[in-house]
């Protein structure tokens, strides 16, 4: 070893969900069956790219302006960063600076310990239950801050905002982020929350309901004094993070709210149906709010069915990991992408 | 001040170049004048937005590619982030991790030290002589690291690769970062010494020479031992960085090379220019290797000259710290905007 690589950090890397460039039937990284808004390949097809050589809105005037819109909070309520991930990190470093841990669920977004590692953030997970629900007791210890996913990561559950706002309420002298990404396809918003508890924070993304997962977008909202020191934090690490292109883009997706609506209204159906299906071919699954079902099968070993669709070009998530060794996370695709995928349940069934 | 307030890391954000949204003749950033390559315009066009609902390459393949292809390396020697910021940022966090200080110029990038404050890294200023030349003696002290720009920031100076050479060879125990965001207006670059010495990682940027500072694309060239460290770092952090418009646009903007040459070499002509002309003005200045020229004049006081071409909305850099307190630093703009410049100096001077 030489003798520059003592010093060099090293990390075990998180392993993100393949993106197989061929064409295959595609369910492993939860992404939107369906294409963005209209608005957003007009824009581009509009798009000065003489502008191109100056740097951006270091501030992304348009894109907050357009989430406050959205959202009925004013701009200073709005960060914006390259997809949730960077928004959740820059939180993490930002807002978990306590000697005492933070808390997680054991089974959640697995980033998070990731983040924590990298920026030496103490934390301590707490189990859900059997029911992969979130024990909201175990949040009332003393901590260094909370974070936990609503609908929770890889299960799809959601808890009900009453669960949400109780572990907010006992953490009042400290930092709780709930992170939803997949809010839209499950019931009420933490934001509803934030003039209530000034100590919370919450963030979504632009990769699942708004099909944007290509233009990396995500943002966090609360209250003006939190977005001032994440927008601190954010610009002494790099001033111009969303490049001209996923400003524009971004303000086009989120001003379209028909689209939007009728989007996650078809995914919401397709994941209903699919639950039924998946029943009727004996498989069990947590009760989902996402655009996936966390799902398993008494009798098929889980790794070897997702070799097999696999190997048929039919792509879903498995895990292997403590508690969770036996389910697949199957990420809610077209009608007709689900019904390929049961079509090859019911052959690989009748054959094994 | 709230219980949860005393666990937020503030920091002393780092303030960028005004970014005003009207028209004004902006030498203030070291942007390029021109627009960038044609192709870029044109793969925006034909840009298939459906795919915007899939996550990104990660690996940014086609981009480093590109850079793989036109600087005639293998693809595992680049890495490619959102802005050189990124990728500099990236390198501090992945190979400054010793007990002793790193070392970088007192005058340089403002960055350094806010990465270096951001992520605890000790740092030690080396002074630059009396001209603003490296001092190449005072980097052979122990240290846990070197970093420089060359041509250095804000003064614009090109160092002889001698130089750069000499003090790469006397820190052969820790990584050494040249930071050649502005050498495509220089001479030659780092990038040569890449086989030769395992310590070395070059960082580039689309900003300046590629006019793409709207785009965010920044690279690192090493060996593929430092770049597969400086990936796993970044893979712990954020997957996806570089959106797919980043992407496509980066490759067009690299293949390009007859355009980027001549980009190149217009913005030379219009320095050597107006070198020339700031002289006959009775500025001085030091001789820049860059796209900006950093320069002073006996008998004007820079912070008033500042203010006088802002108020017609002619924009340059002013920092008015230790060293430089007499310095503005004027981007190279078109061969008209120059005009503009000289022509307004021409007034302010005639009547003061």
């Amino acid at each position: 070893m030489k003798a520059f690589e003592k010093n060099i950090r090293k990390v075990e890397p998180y392993v993100p969900g393949e993106q197989p460039q061929r064409k295959v039937i595609k369910l492993n990284t939860n992404e939107n069956p369906y294409p963005p808004a209209p608005g957003v390949t007009k824009a581009l097809e509009e798009m000065n790219t003489d502008r191109f050589r100056l740097y951006p809105d270091p501030t992304a005037a348009p894109l907050v302006n357009a989430l406050a819109d959205f959202y009925h909070v004013n701009p200073d309520q709005v960060f914006v960063g390259v997809g949730s991930d960077d928004v959740l990190s820059m939180c993490f470093l930002t807002f978990f600076n306590s000697e005492k841990p933070i808390f997680f669920p054991d089974i959640t977004y697995s980033f998070y310990s990731v983040w924590a590692d990298l920026y030496r953030i103490p934390y301590e997970c707490q189990e859900l239950d059997e029911n992969f629900k979130l024990v909201k007791e175990d949040y009332y210890k003393e901590n260094g801050g909370v974070i936990f996913p609503n609908p929770n990561a890889p299960t799809g559950i959601y808890e009900d905002l009453s669960v949400v706002e109780d572990i907010i309420a006992h953490n009042q002298d400290v930092i709780v982020i709930v992170d939803e990404a997949y809010i839209d396809f499950a019931g009420r918003s933490a934001l509803e929350l934030i003039d209530k508890y000034d100590n919370l924070i919450v963030v979504q993304t632009f990769s699942k309901a708004r099909s944007m997962a290509g233009m990396r977008i995500g943002y966090a909202i609360s209250n003006p004094t939190l977005i001032k020191y994440l927008n601190d934090a954010k610009y002494s690490f790099n001033s111009y993070t969303m490049n001209q292109t996923s400003i524009v883009c971004g303000v086009e997706a989120v001003k379209d709210r028909e689209y939007f609506e009728n989007g996650v209204r078809k995914i919401v159906e397709t994941r209903e149906w699919a639950k039924e299906e998946l029943k009727k071919l004996g498989f069990t699954y947590l009760d989902s709010g996402s655009n996936f079902i966390f799902a398993k099968h008494p009798e098929y070993d889980a790794k070897e069915l997702f070799e097999a669709l696999k190997a048929h070009d039919i792509y879903v998530r498995f895990w292997g990991s403590e508690r969770i060794e036996q389910y697949m996370r199957i990420t809610i695709g077209t009608r007709e992408e689900m019904e390929q995928l049961f079509a090859f349940l019911k052959e690989y069934m009748k054959n094994k």
